[in-house]
């Protein structure tokens, strides 16, 4: 059994999920359990190479951890031939240029999203990294939630039958600011330093029901901005610019529909602050973080419509919470693993640039079907993306 | 006081709803009681005809329930100056010929929803019916269910604040009708029988959404037929031609957003078989047929999205219903005691053939966004209505 | 960004209170977390300097926490150029001499509640400190409980509409000494020590209720000894001559009324050991020290007497608990925060040595208004205090 | 065994609690059980005879119950020598001159309260009776409400030791009758219809007070009107004029105080609408019209204030509910017993026309304190009333 070193530079490791997701709780927690088992018996140990614009903020986590190389220099690391792997977690403005200078440089590639802040832009690079012959991926955490795994699950198990409709709510009440602190950063709801719910939302919807449910072939969508005025982080007024909550109706290649309602001004009347409700033939479940709840059409009770009387039914006592049986890793981490390893094989990564850049298509579509009013179709992967994995 | 007898004819009283809620819970309970109070401390007393086409069905219900006259002739009816109200609970189909003979015959008429299969008939209807000076009127029963009253007192009460968005979820499964019989009769799902859950339901959400947050000014709609096959009455399959699901997003004039899902193919992980979930400024509420549970700003928690670690809130504990602080009476007959006031008088009233008619229309214009992937303005009542009430 | 460093003599630091809630809990605090951040981008430093009789304990304290200056002499400190601020938390008879002294000193004085035991002296103090144009403050942690901060989001958010009353209980049985030892000083309980519940917990009720509901205009109050005899802290019994109990009745300027209960004999049938109830005519609250429950107009029920059957409502039930919505920091050291953040500026401070002058006015006119057994008028702020803040 | 008929005159039987609790729950409830059982051996059997201004609604009672006697002249049955009580459930404004008459017939009297609406009428009329030789009492009927029986008990147990003090909070929420009706009368908040809280509650008040723990020998009251503007029966807007809420302390021969709340103008966070709470050297009780809770010395815990933590004591919890141990009769029915065996046998009644008068000058005092500002002495029952039975 030979330890095989791979050199993984992390660009925005200072920033907070950088930091502690990426760094913390993926990197460093994969070197405490001594690394990734691979198939021929070998074990592949991560050194990561921290990069940002502080020095003095790379030294200090550096030395807080152990690890010996930091750097300010992108090019350093791009033209140093031992560096196996770039990362990107930086501020999405800054993303697109330096993805572009690491496929240049070679490297594998693995990166948050949304990967670029326009769908041709995101394709272009997916087209470079594959002429590249580099190993490219996006970071798809919310695949990895107990409660999405456990859906996945249902999806493999053939519990649904035919899947009928999708039915997601996501969000919460974000405080305005006055009187309260806000909750999320005030960049978020301006549109221009790249803020909104629908650029935020939908790249996860995008490989999230991708995954599940199969290709989605149109989306109609209504953005809003429901709170048109909120407090800074200085507690000063600003004028929201950006979309704070968007209906959509989406349809899959199957036939079944999507509603999908993200909102930053809604209050949560649900168990979780996703809500994914699948609706099949032959079952239904209810999914969020960390549940799933199932009903199965021998499950599924015959309501009638009586004004008269109060409904006799107690519809949430007949669903049943999947158990978990499955110990279930950190997404973050999960994921780390898996591109390593195909990384280290040279092979492509399942949730490549392709699909990351599905994601900020989606994104700009359904903002152009609000915009026009109107139903707008997904390209086929095929016509965009000649080739595509997809 | 004296005592002032009113003769109603209605028509279709051997159908269930006619006479079950129309017949038995509210005109025979309105003598039950002795009338209706009138301001001028006379007492208004319906007389019932019944007509219909089975003269054996109706002596029946005659003579059960000790009444002396009916008929299977409209002719009759509507040629005699002694009948005061003229009212309608036929199959759609058969409705607005009805309806077209007895305005002309001067009788105040009140009908059941859809008025008529087209909005252009169901406006035609309308404005001969105010031509004629006579008082009409639609039954909007949902407006009486005791948790649309609630929510009526919230809009009333100014509860929420700037009202942001509305979502509906309506519905349940409603079974295949192989191996369990399905609970609804086999011509909803045709749609050469006037079947579809558009057409059954837009009317219900035009007057309550109307009612509660003012016009809707566009619609954007996706309907489906979720189940292309069923079961009928005799256990025969059939091809569903109908519509049996909708997924809608509607705007209001003053800037709320609604999502509403109508559907008869999802499985009921809710309260109620409605609920109506609304969020404003400065509070929110989530009704139902019979409860309302709201949760005002003061209330309302700061969720922080974290996937390390169950999320501590216990959402749902966190609304508290509103108490039943009124008796509630049904609504049918609540309905019926408001319209024949206003007959005897020879008033206007409040829900009256125009707003019927403006349900028919938001039917259509969904069925129209549908087939044309397009989100579709509702004319200003004004311009299609000229003079209209609304 | 530059450390301010200002000079704070502490006097009574040996005391529970003042080593605790001020030293430790507030001031050291601060260093730890750097010190607080000024709007100029400079981070002021607070340096404490220790007064007080026992050159021993003081040298102790100083030892423990790594602090270099402390002295018995309170005229060293005063005329030392360097000190910046004079804070009292003495025993009550020792503070009028030293506090004046400090002002005329030149200080910037912060002290403990109540500011002299008449309010005559009180006012005269706050009239000495004005004309020095010092900063002066008065500790009122109180307000800085979670629960009335809820409470008092609730009164800047308009929730309770107009209030009409507002209902304190305050208190908890206070074990006599005989058996099992009292839980609080025997000092407390004789009059010729400055004990007494009106002069401890009226100060506090003045400040807590002109900041949620503006001032009290009128006071009557009944005080009363429930228990003559108690035991000391050796175990030796002693008349009581102060009293242990006042029923108050309070009228607020804008017309609503007060019932304020407090005891030392009292058994807690509560949720907290203080409870104020707030109601007005769109809401109503109960907050203690950590909680606030609230029922809004909406969600209130409608109670019918009726002795023949037990009450079908739980009315406990039907309140809702505010979420912990802020952090919330230690209410002495968010106030240190604040007094040494105006003293830096030379700025007034918001709850200044005439609300602590009005505290003691408060808890003087509800003596004489017990002796007199008459209703006593509260002289506006302006009449007695020439040119007061308030 | 022998049954000896007693003849009572009901005047006002048609009347809600005229007719429900004193006719039907009381009268015919004793009738049914065979009448009540003297020491004698022989059963005192009451013949009710029905007294009222509407003949036919007279009648209808009569025939409904097999009552053989009703008639629309006092005269008639004043001066008709087979009648041996007279008992008075009028409007208040009628009663003092029919209780007069009946007195000077020489009729025993029984009464609801209050017995007059003043004070001095009061006593004038009880004098009159102890004149006349008769038998008189008063309607006291709070004092066989269950919570108050098990009150009464620790009191005769000598539960409390020494009784401190005593709170009563005593109220809900009365609706101001728009949108939603109100559930109280509109009479009671118009001054002139003899409306207001002091004048229905105090009477209350007195009985219970004096029953449990002695003679009331001073009041403090603050009353106010905290809504000006309610709507009526008609759902008409009008101006209220009587108090809706007072605020009282009390003080006791005994030495401890009360304080009692009435309001109209509350929202409930207590577990029933009549909360009261007794605390003395050895235990202290919180009982309702129910239950009754009670925390003995030996079970009272040790609250410390302590800002920093959350109170870990759940002070509720340590309070034990006294069992039902006892069958009790509804309240009305147990005081009419009382009452006929008194008359039965011509001897003086515990809560007569003196306990009646008592009730009334204490709500005249409270008017009279609040108008003034100033604490009002109780004049002792034997200065006013000479030769009283108190």
């Amino acid at each position: 059994m030979a330890r095989k070193v791979i050199h993984v530079a992390l660009n925005g490791v200072t920033g907070r999920m950088g930091y502690r997701q990426h760094l913390v709780r993926s990197l460093l927690a994969i070197r405490e359990q001594g690394g990734i088992a691979l198939d021929d018996g070998n074990v592949l140990y991560p050194e990561p190479v921290l990069v940002g614009r502080s020095e003095e903020r790379l030294r200090a986590i550096a030395e807080r951890h152990g690890l010996s190389r930091w750097t300010t220099s992108l090019d350093e690391v791009l033209g140093d031939p031992d560096i196996d792997v770039y990362f990107d977690t930086q501020v999405t403005s800054a993303r697109e240029d330096a993805l572009r200078r690491a496929i240049a440089a070679g490297k594998h590639v693995y990166t948050e999203k949304p990967v670029a802040a326009a769908a041709a832009a995101a394709f272009a690079l997916a087209e470079a990294a594959r002429a590249a012959g580099i190993t490219h991926g996006v970071v798809q955490d919310k695949l990895f939630l107990p409660g999405m795994i456990k859906l996945r699950r249902l999806v493999r198990e053939g519990f649904f039958g035919r899947v009928l409709s999708v039915r997601i709510e996501f969000g919460y009440w974000v405080f305005e600011g006055d009187g309260i602190p806000a909750q999320r950063p005030s960049w978020n709801y301006r549109a221009e330093d790249g803020g909104g719910i629908v650029l935020d939302m939908f790249p996860h919807w995008t490989y999230l029901l991708e995954e599940l449910f199969g290709p989605v072939r149109a989306v109609y969508a209504r953005r809003v901005t429901h709170l048109p005025r909120r407090w800074d982080e200085a507690g000063e007024p600003y004028a929201v610019t950006a979309d704070d909550a968007a209906y959509a109706v989406l349809e899959f290649d199957g036939g079944a529909v999507g509603s999908v309602n993200s909102s930053w001004a809604v209050r949560v009347n649900r168990r979780e602050l996703l809500e994914v409700q699948v609706d099949g033939t032959h079952g239904s479940a209810v999914a969020g973080l960390r549940n799933c709840a199932v009903q199965h059409k021998v499950s599924t009770p015959m309501p009638v419509w009586n004004p008269d009387l109060p409904d006799p039914l107690d519809y949430q006592a007949m669903w049943t919470d999947m158990p978990d049986t499955m110990a279930i890793d950190n997404g973050f981490k999960a994921q780390w693993e898996l591109f390593l390893r195909s990384a280290a094989r040279g092979e492509p990564f399942r949730w490549d640039l392709f699909a990351g850049a599905r994601g900020v298509q989606l994104a700009e579509l359904a903002m152009r079907s609000s915009d026009e009013g109107r139903r707008v179709e997904i390209p086929a992967a095929g016509s965009t993306v000649p080739g595509g994995t997809a």
